[in-house]
């Protein structure tokens, strides 16, 4: 059904303008940001074609392009130009040079957000456009997750550039003052809940039971070979910071066919070796084997760690504020939010204050539907609802045109990853042919724009 | 009918953010941003009375103050709180202390553009609303010219934040891309021609009569002498220009009850002291006269060149590049577009490029009918048809809430004057009422979806 990527897309750079809201001398400096195309099922500039528009986010673009398939899935039902953009900072595309340089100096890593972000992609996207003689196409935006807030926050800032967006699991309401804080480890909770309430119980229990052991003589040696760790474990902390994320991952990427939760709570409740009488621990470990696979040992902290790039913790310290706390109703222990010391690591670590509130500023998100249900349009906002951002997502329709589009079973980014004809389930098929025939709507009704307006209009207007 | 705004308006400065779109050290720079607030009749925010602001634009609001009269003639019937913000680098919202330091350093200067602009009054305006408790007040924008062109875009870019702009002679389509630049003149000349055709005529052929007298030995002397110069003419282009500015202006702002055009060709048709067979430059001066009235001498070069701020003189050079043309079908001298010449001129004065297309990139402006009838609500573009930047606006409706205001015989920002029901001519009067009537129709709409749609709401949403 997919072309694979590689095979028909071209890798170009276009030289980017470093600051577009600033016009003094050091403002002009550029940088090269890369841009992928595929021009493979383009049906050209004269038919006004559209153009699928991939916005890259917080990670090099060589990350995305093997999992992201909705454009490569739909480009010859559309007959589209496909492009894809990688965000200021990240892969190939990092101002002055190395990322060492880029973001350990703190005059320079302030080019990096997401209004600097998506002002590079209108230029690339109007470059395009000329450059193919495409200057009537709709352009449609599409991204996942932070990309997804990018598609959508592009759409209401550029309207003249892209006609819509497709923002796949997009928390734009994840900032501290609109989403309560402590929902991301609810939905991880319930998520596991719904698959085996003894799954929960044991992962609730398990955590106790890891500091217990522990606190004992050789507790840390007891818990390593427990857990076939492939170094020693320095402390509890290294144990428990490996479980989370396993356990947040595994809700947060639900996917069929293999759905991870089904699996890590199969483990844990079949225990080891299928004793289902094993203890505790031996059951989560059970867990991570069930996941893993079959290995000589576990827990690398050092590469499990390594996740969060320097450039996203940037972000996160600067203007994407949106701390995660775990409340008293998951089955993790509880971790109040402290925002203020959270903002503080920032500033001693960064050396500048956070503007927690400049999102919302320039955004938007307060009253979203209040302020949106009369204003703009076409946009998708699609979620799974086992994914945990989608709480901080948009979970109704905000008008005819600015909707979403959600599933039940569904978990983060599904919906614009490769389609799979053996494997996909009825409602991933059924919520990506929605979406196509929403997107199918836009560009229907724009062409018919096309000749009522545009042709019957004074120039001028 | 209108208050005088010195009655009740209190002067306020707010902390600014020097950069809103970069985070390193130097954008954490703050500069003190004036307003001024009137809540003489402002009905509170626990009746979620309306807020108008007025945005300031390229002059200092001690400028505007005199002149704006749509928010405190129509506070009481809205029992609206006004506030008027100052942009940044004009009056006093100057950053870096002093207009010479912010403008004449090229790093500095940089900070001041239209985006950070808008930026300043997002951060404004949601300052008072929390200072004033009223975050369900709806919020309307409004400015004249430029100004305009920023409530336009205000509403464009901050949906969350106002709900709707009143945009006064806006010429929003003012890029040299956009609208042909050759528009300006033409309208004047027209203004003009529709008053007289004999004044049109002698207007038309006094440039070359200028130049032929200019050419003779004592020529500037006998120029100088005709025109009653304060001080000897340097050379001819000096009083060319006087003319020019005279004559545009007369048109841009021919206002009642004066109606300076009139003025203007009721001086050049009647002659000096009433003498219709006057030479040509004897009429031309007679116009000079019956604007200005008698005075011991005219045409004081220094200062009437000086209309131009520096501010806004780098403005035009950065990003809001627009130059104008007078073309071949005018009553001018033709004087064609030389768009590299003035980009090199900037260059060499400034030493960065201009950005010619940037406005368009941030804001857009081609086939805006296209893109806004189906984004976007609650704009409303008012000119009046003998203002020559009218052309540059937007004239007809583009969507059922992106409308159109204009008027046949008004001028440029006449409506957002103060209203005098003893002169304003009913066309005026008009308008206004339309624009009112509109406005109002967004706050009552506003109110009901407030009912509807934020309590009925989860709160998420």
């Amino acid at each position: 059904m997919s072309e694979s990527n590689s095979e028909d897309l071209k890798t170009y750079f276009y030289n980017q303008t470093l600051d577009h809201f600033n016009f003094n001398p050091e403002s002009f400096q550029t940088f090269q940001q890369r841009y992928l195309i595929s021009s493979k099922y383009w049906g050209g500039g004269k038919s006004s074609s559209p153009i699928f528009v991939y916005l890259g986010a917080e990670a090099s673009l060589d990350f995305d392009l093997p999992y992201v398939g909705f454009l490569s899935d739909n480009a010859a039902r559309f007959n589209a130009l496909l492009v894809y953009t990688e965000h200021r900072y990240y892969g190939e595309s990092i101002p002055m040079g190395t990322e060492g340089m880029a973001l350990r100096n703190a005059s320079n890593r302030g080019y990096l957000n997401s209004a600097q972000a998506i002002a590079d992609y209108a230029e690339i996207i109007i470059f395009i456009k000329q450059k193919f003689h495409a200057l009537n196409s709709p352009v449609i935006v599409i991204g996942g997750s932070y990309g997804g807030m990018l598609a959508s926050w592009f759409r209401l800032k550029y309207p003249h550039i892209a006609l819509g967006a497709l923002a796949s699991s997009a928390p734009i309401l994840d900032f501290y003052d609109i989403t309560p804080s402590d929902i991301y480890y609810s939905i991880v909770t319930k998520d596991f809940r719904e698959v085996s309430e003894t799954c929960y119980q044991t992962i609730k229990k398990s955590w106790a039971e890891i500091d217990e052991v522990a606190s004992k003589p050789n507790g840390l040696q007891i818990l390593s070979n427990k857990f076939k760790t492939c170094k020693p474990l320095r402390d509890s902390g290294e144990l428990k910071f490996y479980l989370d994320s396993m356990f947040c991952n595994g809700a947060q990427y639900n996917e069929p066919p293999r759905y991870p939760v089904n699996i890590i709570c199969k483990g844990i409740d079949d225990g080891i070796n299928g004793n289902s009488d094993s203890d505790i621990l031996s059951k989560i470990f059970s867990s991570v084997i069930s996941l893993r696979g079959n290995k000589s040992c576990y827990i690398n902290p050092p590469i499990d760690d390594a996740e969060i790039s320097l450039a996203w913790d940037w972000q996160t310290c600067s203007e994407m504020v949106g701390p995660i706390e775990r409340g008293n109703d998951t089955m993790f222990p509880p971790s109040p939010l402290d925002l203020k010391g959270f903002l503080q690591e920032c500033k001693d670590y960064y050396g500048i204050s956070a503007r927690p509130h400049w999102i919302p500023t320039y955004y938007g998100g307060h009253d979203i539907k209040l302020i949106l249900h009369n204003f703009g349009s076409n946009i998708i906002f699609s979620n799974g609802l086992r994914d945990p951002y989608s709480r901080s997502g948009i979970l109704e329709n905000i008008s005819n045109t600015i909707v979403a589009v959600s599933t039940i079973n569904g978990s983060h980014c599904l919906d614009i990853q490769k389609a799979n004809a053996t494997t996909d389930p009825d409602w991933l098929v059924a919520q990506r042919n929605t979406e196509i025939n929403i997107i199918d709507g836009w560009i229907n009704k724009y062409y018919h724009d096309l000749l009522q307006i545009k042709k019957t209009s004074r120039k001028m207007i």
